[in-house]
């Protein structure tokens, strides 16, 4: 098998930006993930959908789907002459396929999905603009128990891939809109208000907002370990609708914690960044100590009828199989031409990968070497090849 | 679990012609398959690799690609401002692989693949314009035992996914224009006597190419089962060079007579029609009975350098999965409001599908079967729920 020191990175060939080629055991190791995820969404009856990589635009910018328009590779249809997109999100296309053709399935629908997405563009914190997605969502159904099932189900993902210790980040996306109304601030400061809430730049707050700011401060700090962060909270003087928006997160980390009580959760009731269409509690996933998200998810309203509220999780695959341990070339035993095919075949049966000589050479040990073989089967005999 | 009879036809949304989204449980089968695939092809030293969506048209249409050039989705990166392309084929990024980055690895390259191939035009054969292409290659090797492996790796994935009986056709896509070449024919009738020879229309290649006609006939009727049709060919008068060509198919066919010596295998020495890069033996794939082609492969040349000679395979998954017994939903469990997860983990553990009751509910047995499970835990008890 080749190592990474065969790859020769001079030749290259040119690729769009964001765009590379995966070899093996890379795509090895990224097919397996999908496989192992995939089943365990399946165990717990999310039923697997493979939507479409293209569609028209009208369809991909329906409802949350608007929201990325911008990222979407977009061309004429030589067909139909309209214009499709490739997708760059398959949530949406879980939704959209939950509110047309899985319209009569019996609610909650649970789907899960894995596949490509396009992205027109980059940013330095994400290179790539062909991303593989794995996701999955439970379509409605309103109850903290669905919130606590999608996330206990990306954290089982997680762990069963080999992910060690993950903690949790847990949103409240609304809350500062809601707030935000309620002080019913002069026009020309909200906007500046609201962005120095995404920099979490206290101090522009407090000159901003003046006497008000107190409650806005408030949800700043109100960062950090879940029970303290909710105490914080609860003492804060929130309007009505914004306090209704605190019991959720609490119901949610009660029943999580019941099942994994070693997980580290925290709360960041302020953070609403990327969860513009969320409408309940969101979260993200992190391996502890690491500073890439490695999954997100959130609650959200997947079409325009009220009760087809959903709430899923999306893995992203490249940063979780970043932070595990680098995926290694299984050994080759080479097969010396005229080898009998059944003594081949045992050791595959086995598991093993066996290299076949297609041609007859005179040194069959210099020849399972040059391809990289780590052992030889000769007279029916399996030879380590490291003592030669 | 979804079953055929809830899919909603009149909610379908509308898709590009020849785009749809895949449900449960076709979306299973597909994964599975191309698993099982790729994981036979592993086994025999095919390194996977996953090429990247995207090219730039240079290297997209550079060599064999360009054969399929019109098939191409075509856009503008808006980064690079450059054309891109979407792949159309997988076996050209495979080769493009090889003489690339992967110039280095000792030879012969063996690479296997699976993905997503999109095509711009559709046919009534070929209706659809998004495919899943699962192929394996073999690089720099020129032997009768390439070509071999090949085919009978192609073999073995379509036995142990399920195909029954399969039956392999041969063809020599360089024969006919060989013999065309050494006839001289009057440029006027040339194309006319290539397009006759395309149809299979003995009497007008009698009537073009008059007293010249017999060879040409001759290659059209050899036509069947191998040894026949071999001694057919042997029997008539070809130029030296078209000869030569013949010596490569019998070598095959005895290495693959060997190992497979049900095979029912065919020879049809004149066809040509979509190997038109192919440089030495092609061949097709059947399940016995069936009229449409399941796999094809051959040997072609992967870029201008001769010794990158390379043979390989394709395997049509929708063709596949069209023939076999349609995959069925497996049975699922409903767990009530309130059952300790541990219990319904020991399920999942044993290869069960659960699915969580997320409100407590008068009858449980009602919202299992709303649910459309076939049995329900109760007390730690599955109860079959065909009797109630």
């Amino acid at each position: 098998m080749i190592h990474d020191s065969i790859i020769n990175p001079e030749k290259i060939v040119t690729l769009p930006i964001g765009f590379r080629d995966i070899l093996s055991p890379h795509a090895d190791a990224e097919a397996k993930m999908i496989d192992v995820i995939m089943s365990i969404a399946i165990s717990h009856g999310y039923m697997r959908v493979k939507p479409t990589l293209v569609e028209f635009e009208n369809t991909l910018f329906n409802g949350p789907g608007l929201a990325i328009s911008e990222q979407v590779f977009r061309l004429i249809d030589p067909i139909s002459q309209h214009m499709i997109g490739l997708r760059a999100d398959m949530t949406t296309q879980a939704a959209r396929i939950a509110s047309t053709i899985m319209i009569d399935a019996p609610r909650p629908v649970r789907l899960c999905y894995a596949g490509e997405v396009l992205l027109t563009t980059t940013n330095q914190l994400n290179p790539e603009r062909e991303l593989v997605q794995i996701g999955a969502e439970l379509i409605g159904n309103s109850t903290a128990d669905a919130d606590a099932e999608v996330i206990l189900l990306a954290i089982e993902s997680l762990h069963t891939v080999g992910v060690k210790s993950i903690s949790l980040d847990i949103m409240i996306p609304a809350l500062v809109p809601l707030v935000l109304a309620d002080m019913r601030l002069p026009a020309e400061i909200f906007s500046a208000v609201r962005q120095a809430i995404n920099q979490k730049d206290i101090a522009t707050v407090e000159r901003l907002a003046n006497s008000k700011s107190s409650v806005l401060v408030g949800l700043l700090k109100a960062f950090g370990p879940c029970e303290e962060a909710m105490r914080a909270l609860s003492e804060l003087e929130l309007p009505d609708k914004a306090r209704d928006f605190l019991v959720r997160p609490a119901e949610v980390i009660k029943l999580i914690t019941n099942f994994e009580p070693n997980l580290s959760i925290t709360v960041d009731p302020a953070e609403n960044r990327g969860f513009e269409y969320h409408t309940g509690i969101a979260f993200s996933l992190f391996a502890r100590g690491g500073r890439n998200e490695i999954g997100r998810g959130g609650r959200y309203q997947s079409d325009k009828d009220p009760k087809s509220t959903a709430t899923g999780f999306t893995i992203y695959l490249e940063r979780v199989l970043q932070i595990l341990p680098k995926h290694q070339q299984t050994p080759t035993v080479y097969i010396p031409y005229g080898t009998p095919r059944e003594q081949s075949m045992a050791l595959r049966t086995r598991g093993q990968i066996t290299i076949a000589g297609l041609t007859p050479v005179v040194d069959n040990y210099a020849e399972a070497k040059r391809m990289g073989c780590k052992s030889i089967l000769l007279n029916g005999q399996t030879i380590d090849l490291s003592q030669y």
